[in-house]
């Protein structure tokens, strides 16, 4: 039976184990710092048992899911103790830092740095579900630089989940674009959220009017915030980029309307909803 | 059998036409200047027959579903057309205007100036769709100014629609409260479409990068450009208001990402995450 280590057993970690535990024959080993995710997750049946990195070098495959601040150094650690067939990836949401970080490390063909982009507003071996991944994309950067067997039993492992793998050779490129239709998302709720808590200070009723529009907008605000800060310092720069775009765009929205410009409204909505035939493509929650 | 004339055959006057029929025995009249929604919504079963305002008088039950800018002056053409015990309401999502516009009509007390906080991203009559108000909240507004049997009979209609009514005095209030719970998240969605939109003009590969987070942020940016906006313009002080709170928390957020103070994120992360106490009570889409 193959041997898998699953480092971080949160949303990503835990949702991949369940995942990978349904369809083939494995035993999974649970890593994580914190003894009530151990815990939670022995209970919930998403890990086999738990253990300490000195298992690593017994493993098939090592999966990184913990806060990308910890991504960089932790997949070098690893490296060092892996046995030679040993496949690790990391599920990172950000790419730049942590192929810097194994760039010419003697065990660099073993790692896959990867990106599967699924996600709920929840957080910990709690929120853990099947189907996270069905049908959604699976990033792959920097493919060149692992081996090939690697890469393959990634692909296969990636389309056992139902996922679609795409390759992206920058792994900067990555992290500009998830800025954008990712990282940018969450601020952008996350301030929402504090804007309407604030008013909600004085104006007690507010709630009882608010309706399955703003649920929806709003929904990423629940977000762990310790999942998300290393993610946005991590990326600061294309996000603060991004944010600079967005405020631009909203101050050119209240500039409009300040206006009275019925026109100018009409036109700069109908312009963005285009974003349609993005959004037709994508799995909705 | 009872008469209903729905005015404005969208995903509102729709629906609503679509749940009054399937909740009771009525005959549903519809009104629309828009000849393709009136053959769609007879091709659809939602209306018994399309009319025009001479039927007025015959009807037990007027709706008045078109856009905001409309309603009042539809609204005081309607009441002068109506019989004595013809029961009006408009459902738009703004009040100050239409209650400013009959507050002194001689038939006032046959008009319910209400709210049922409802919709989709979808417009037109094919966007219609059952159980779109079920255990949602319906607001009624300036309730003194109706007939106590005006009121008593709207309420019997919402409640049949699995709806809560819920009393505010003030028009004006409303308006300000639905400015931050709705049509802010509107534009916080047009706008992060259009960011997202114009990064993609030159990074082509973008949306496949897109997952769920970023679509339920953005899904209201689907939204119908006619119907949004005249309710921006008629709601346009307290939409500045609410944008201008937006905008500077957005650029709080962009300082303290700059200065890199990983607490402040945090922080201001942990103190938005109780807005899930807040949607735990909505329901979602």
């Amino acid at each position: 039976m193959k041997k898998i280590a699953v480092i971080g057993l949160g949303l990503i970690g835990g949702s991949l184990a369940l995942e990978l535990k349904k369809n083939s024959w494995v035993t999974i080993y649970g890593i994580d710092k914190n003894p009530e995710h151990l815990e939670k997750a022995l209970e919930r049946g998403i890990i086999y048992e738990k253990a300490e990195l000195d298992i690593i070098h017994e493993m098939d495959v090592v999966i990184i899911a913990v806060p990308v601040n910890i991504i960089p150094e932790l997949s070098i650690q690893v490296l060092e103790l892996i046995g030679e067939n040993t496949l690790v990836f990391d599920v990172g949401s950000t790419k730049a830092a942590v192929c810097d970080a194994i760039r010419n490390h003697p065990k660099r063909k073993n790692f896959v740095a990867l990106h599967p982009i699924a996600g709920t507003e929840f957080s910990g071996p709690e929120a853990a579900i099947y189907d996270l991944f069905t049908k959604k994309v699976n990033i792959i950067c920097e493919k060149e630089l692992s081996s090939p067997e690697m890469i393959e039993r990634t692909i296969s492992i990636f389309e056992n989940l139902k996922m679609r793998n795409v390759f992206m050779d920058s792994p900067v490129q990555h992290d500009k674009h998830i800025a954008y239709v990712s990282h940018l998302s969450h601020i952008s709720s996350f301030m929402l959220g504090k804007t309407v808590l604030e008013i909600e200070k004085d104006e007690k009723s507010i709630f009882n009017m608010a309706g399955s529009g703003f649920a929806s907008t709003v929904r990423l605000a629940k977000s762990n915030p310790e999942t998300w800060t290393p993610i946005f310092l991590q990326n600061r720069d294309n996000l603060l980029k991004s944010l600079e775009e967005y405020i631009k765009n909203l101050n050119q929205f209240k500039d409009i309307l300040t206006r009275k410009s019925a026109d100018d409204v009409l036109n700069i909505m109908e312009d963005t909803n285009r974003i349609k035939d993005v959004l037709a493509g994508i799995k909705h929650e």
